[in-house]
């Protein structure tokens, strides 16, 4: 995993991928699959939108601390199991053989298979809307795998995969942020 | 444009397509991009992240009210186009020949060049974050349309096309919200 710049890491959750989020509790790795989330700032700030239904908010509760990470396509089948079963009763690293990576500023593991990984801060928990506020402190990537598209949940079930990328670089640089 | 059910809505923004946000102050109408959007729920409701460096802000403060409308790729240098010039000084809908449609619920315009657009009522404007929650209240989509790919910007002044659509019904039968 190759470090990247903390002012590049917005460009991994603007564009809406699922992802996932893992955390730690004690000396319990967990993961959970989300698509609800948006970039709040170049900071970069995100939020997440996840609640006492998900087993994972205890710990992000308790640690304030997670890692995003990004899955490519190739790894969906995973990514639904993973959301579709729970932490209380299994052991998700192991019954989807991830492996867990040491990050730098957080205990909750980065995931290995993943195209990148944000080591994230819970800044704040908003209760009344079950919005959690998230600060990107470190992210690493993956400049080796080969499948890069990511997927997108449409949340009915299906899901759409990266197509190809246009470029709007030009028309759009009094908007970009500086170096991006 | 057909009527869209209010239970389906979260899955046009699920996906995190960029997005229009039509406002209306006064007799002006306008309209902003932006790919700061999650789901917060079924019922739904959205957050998106804005505030007032975006002129369409203080129309969503007064008004509290907005349309977000789904453009499709064909679209796409008209949205960047709305997303590099501001309301203050520009009639975005002459400037880009979009066509105003009344909604049924809110004075903010439909689009009626867009795959679908969703008439919201604002619930709560969270100031220390910049995030204004919004409830839809009704929605339509143009079935007639073609072009139904949509794009996810980067941020990087790059954006991702839609690709193909896997379908993962079955493994997230027991996840679904019912009837969807």
């Amino acid at each position: 995993m190759r470090q990247l710049e903390i002012s590049r890491v917005f460009t991994l959750i603007e564009p809406g991928p699922v992802v996932l989020v893992a955390t730690r509790d004690g000396a319990k790795n967990n993961v959970m699959t989300i698509s609800w989330t948006m970039v709040l700032d170049f900071k970069p700030q995100f939020a997440i939108a996840t609640g006492p239904w998900n087993y994972s908010f205890s710990a992000l509760q308790k640690t304030r601390e997670c890692v995003i990470a990004i899955p490519a396509v190739d790894l969906l089948d995973r990514v639904v199991g993973i959301g579709t079963c729970s932490g209380v009763d299994t052991d998700k690293f192991a019954k989807f053989t991830l492996t867990a990576m040491p990050g730098k500023f957080v205990k909750a593991p980065l995931i290995e298979e993943c195209l990148a990984n944000i080591e994230c801060k819970v800044v704040d928990l908003i209760a009344k809307h079950s919005i959690v506020v998230l600060e990107a402190v470190a992210a690493h990537e993956n400049p080796t795998r080969r499948e890069r598209r990511t997927v997108h949940a449409v949340g009915d079930g299906t899901f759409i995969v990266d197509g190809r990328r246009l470029d709007r670089r030009k028309m759009m640089a009094s908007k970009l942020p500086k170096g991006i």
